[in-house]
């Protein structure tokens, strides 16, 4: 018959490797079948129901420590939960034959015995860790902020602070990191190289850089920024920071960065920054549509692998077409007058990725929709041939009326600078199309003098009963633009609206960035470790929790809590 | 001073072109500024007052026919509407001046004038359009149902309709097809060749077609199914309808399947029904992230120009290499137990398009989302590195405890067939995942005897202090299949679960289809005379609403309405 005993250990503060090894210590105990050593929140509780540990109510609170043994009979159960303190001591002792006399008990202590240390590792636990990135800001310090369950307040005026003082805060939950060479908490082995990574995501950036080494490649630099600086609340300050160093920095010829999908103001202003920094780069947001192979210098990638590839293939091939271009940014809106509603919606997939916010009333997310269909507000794409507009009246592909009166209207407004619209031709379409809309496109040209853009997408071919190549050749003396595919209008629009402007922020070092990693590491030690084998210059803050360093504090606050035994 | 006046004509049915051309003839007439002849619509109402034609509150009801006019002078507005009647009977005689007198009134007159009719066109108001459409499938033709605003509830029923009888029901709102050579709708001219076209779009599919045509390359058919066919409810009954279809016939040599965003379910089994043509086929789901580049024999685009040129340039490349896998398709589900959260998450966006349901504690929409991260149900993605999972706890890159628990967990249940996992190495991680993951799977897969698949995506390189060649070979040892890049376990996973079941609908006769298209018309004239001039033979029915059938009664019921005139 076997035995189920368990041990609440209540508010005490151990590193999850010293639960780990707890845990296959007992494992290891004569009659022990299983064992379970966690800190008692829900969801370790049903881990541990799940793991058939949790025979009965037990009353623990979350940052109680959780000890369950299950064995082969009370007996054996119950020596296990006796050699509970053993084992921990056992592993302190472990520590101290090595090198504990060496390492300081606080951060400022560490800096003192390792002043080059440009970066501060840590990976304690979140309620304690934006404190530790605070002060690690505060005596100069670049900071990896492995630890999740941080706050987003936190995050916000760490950042603040970092931009300020032009340091990087990577993360809060930021995985993976490769400075100077030196890879920080999880990083593979990869060569250097001229590729600059900008992740804010963990396994992302190990995927990508293992891949571009596999594929002959080499990094410069990866740097993470956690999953949660591309929230609008963060507003990506991580990986503006990034892209403006690598920009800058000669060794990266290439930049790929790399995030789940970012909020749409966000994505707008990393891309325009992407192609500010007027190097290739590839962008694969995880999960969003790309909006087209290439936008001027831009690539866009499916997948992590793909994503790699490019950076590789076309490092030397890669065209960057887009800074004349930029030299003239349209700072007014584009308002799209669409008769093919799929053409609109690919507009949208498209231009969603760069123009911010953006309007219709065929939006992708609800985010975009537009309520009043008749009056467009900043970017705003228009699908004339929604339901709405087609109560009792011919299609916009056979009758012109409405759209050539929505252009009159888009072109009175001043914040109009572009007027996109396709041109649909073929069988039960209007048979002269832009002999109707050119009079028209002139004479508010004309009035708007110059400020006045129109932009077409014609879809048609040289069989169709209207003349393709008349149709164009009209539009085209009018000034018109013409693309033939909604693609090739994407990369053309996106480019136009670019809305870089100069971060206000302070820019990061970059000679200190290239300086010979050292590193102070606060919290997991096998990161430190991890720096050791890489010939990194590195200390370890033998960390303990703001109550935890002061021992009779300590044991008096341990007291006054009960501490439950069975 | 210029002055407005309009006219209300209660329930009277007039086509779109009528009123277009009424508006024309007001706009021609002395002194008369601008004119709008619209249905009394809100949405219409709200657009004649963007154009300053709505001066005060007029009373119409929204299928009141409302005309107004503004002129120079109030003689002028009042001129231009004495003179609507006689517009609009100018409009009647040059009709009947021309070939009226041959025209059948009724679908059923209309066949007997054309038995070898095999298409009827409708597009008269979304109001009447099913009942007609309803009719052209009694008398057995194929229905080709452009109208807008016909309920998904007659969708539906006219879509079983469809399949018992062997017949196709492209619409409502299908704006394009091309059958046999003959657009329909709206279509461009385009050579006839080896790529067939399944388009839940209308614009979408001339953009397609036409870049086809523009590339060299032609079309077999080109089969519209409306947009709403790919919504739960109907069941994308006409596309798979049209997959069967092209698949069957020899001249196609390509497909090509275009579509907004689909349904998660309906999208998975139109993947499967793509990959069980057994030919090359390019997807575009407008707006959805691409799950890969390729799956077997499908390829995924990312505009509508890129899924012409994929369908153009491998129209002889695109290798098919699904067939023997889906011998045996596995029948139970994938259970990913992922250490890396983005692996996770790259693994959602490349499975959710073929594995439905699928759920995942770090879901992509929220119909994913996998309430008790504990516990899987059908197909499921878990990250494991999820804060949940976290508190108190060591990474499960570095501890291997909770995803070898989770194994067991999986492999406990039969309705499991695969278990899917990462293996990341580098800085930071375990030393040796392979060593404590492998005794575990292979004792897990003896225990299923050879039901449980389990599938590995290795990150790493050979500089990482794991051994990258060792970690593999003892997980190929194990009997894991191994993959190196995410891509390429989304493919593996997507062919070896392909649902596709024999559909149980009567296939569409595909010698009727070839036969020289012969057409029957109800609606808009144009789709008439685009139909003759294709060389297509086709009937034009002199079609009108079922009270307008009757004079007197038509008569009777305008006079009962209040006739306001101002």
């Amino acid at each position: 018959m076997t035995a189920i005993k368990w041990h609440v250990r209540a508010g005490a503060y151990y590193d999850s490797v010293v639960l780990m090894q707890l845990q296959r210590g007992l494992l290891e105990l004569n009659g022990v079948l299983d064992a379970g050593v966690v800190m008692a929140t829900p969801a370790n509780r049903d881990l541990l129901a799940a793991n058939n540990l949790l025979p009965e109510s037990i009353t623990a609170n979350p940052d109680d420590l959780l000890i369950v043994v299950k064995a082969d009979d009370d007996a054996a159960a119950a020596n296990a939960i006796g050699q509970v303190d053993e084992l921990l001591a056992r592993r302190k002792s472990s520590h101290s034959q090595s090198f504990l006399e060496f390492r300081p008990r606080s951060l400022s202590a560490a800096v003192k015995q390792l002043p080059q240390a440009n970066w501060v590792l840590v990976s304690v636990p979140g309620r304690y860790a934006a404190g530790v990135a605070r002060e690690a800001l505060e005596l100069g310090k670049h900071v990896f902020l492995y630890s999740d369950n941080v706050s987003l307040e936190d995050e916000i005026a760490l950042k603040k602070t970092a931009r300020e003082k032009g340091l990087l805060v990577m993360g809060p939950d930021c995985g993976t990191a490769i400075i100077n060479g030196v890879g920080l908490g999880f990083a593979n082995r990869v060569r250097r190289g001229a590729i600059g990574v900008v992740g804010a995501s963990g396994t992302g950036t190990q995927a990508v850089t293992a891949h571009i080494h596999h594929l002959g490649g080499g990094i410069s630099h990866a740097i993470g920024t956690g999953g949660r600086d591309l929230k609008s609340e963060v507003g990506a300050v991580t990986a503006h920071q990034a892209l403006e160093a690598l920009a800058r920095d000669d060794e990266t010829k290439v930049i790929v960065l790399i995030s789940k999908p970012p909020a749409p103001d966000v994505a707008a202003q990393l891309i325009s920054a992407a192609q500010s920094t007027g190097k290739p780069a590839v962008i694969y947001f995880i999960g969003y549509p790309p909006p087209a192979r290439k936008i001027g210098n831009l690539r866009f990638a499916i997948s992590l692998s793909e994503a790699a590839e490019i950076a590789v293939r076309e490092l030397e091939d890669l065209r960057i077409e887009g800074s004349s271009i930029l030299q003239s940014p349209n700072s007014r809106y584009v308002r799209g007058l669409f008769s093919g509603g799929t053409l609109a919606y690919e507009m949208m997939v498209g231009l969603q990725a760069s123009l911010s916010p953006l309007f219709s009333n065929s939006p992708i997310t609800n985010s975009q929709n537009l309520e009043d269909p008749l009056h467009s507000k900043a970017h705003t794409i228009i699908d004339l041939g929604d339901e709405f507009f087609m109560v009792g009246r011919l299609h916009p592909m056979i009758d012109n009326d409405l759209r050539i009166r929505r252009m009159r209207q888009e072109a009175a407004d001043p914040e109009t600078g572009m007027i996109l619209f396709d041109v649909v031709l073929g069988e039960g379409a209007h048979l002269d199309p832009a002999g109707e809309l050119t009079p028209v496109i002139k004479e508010l040209r004309e009035k708007r003098s110059g400020e006045l853009e129109f932009v077409a997408v014609v879809i048609g071919t040289e069989d169709d009963p209207q003349n393709l190549q008349s149709q164009i050749s009209q539009l085209e003396e009018a000034g018109v633009k013409v693309f033939r595919t909604a693609a090739e209008a994407v990369e053309y629009v996106s480019l136009k609206f670019n809305t870089n402007k100069k971060n206000g922020f302070t820019p990061v070092d970059l000679e200190q960035l290239k300086q010979p990693l050292a590193g102070i590491n606060v919290g997991l030690e096998s990161f430190y470790e991890s720096l050791i084998s890489q010939g990194a210059q590195a200390v370890h803050v033998e960390w303990k929790p703001p109550a935890g360093g002061n021992e009779k504090m300590a044991a008096l606050l341990a007291k006054m809590k009960s501490k439950k035994e069975n």
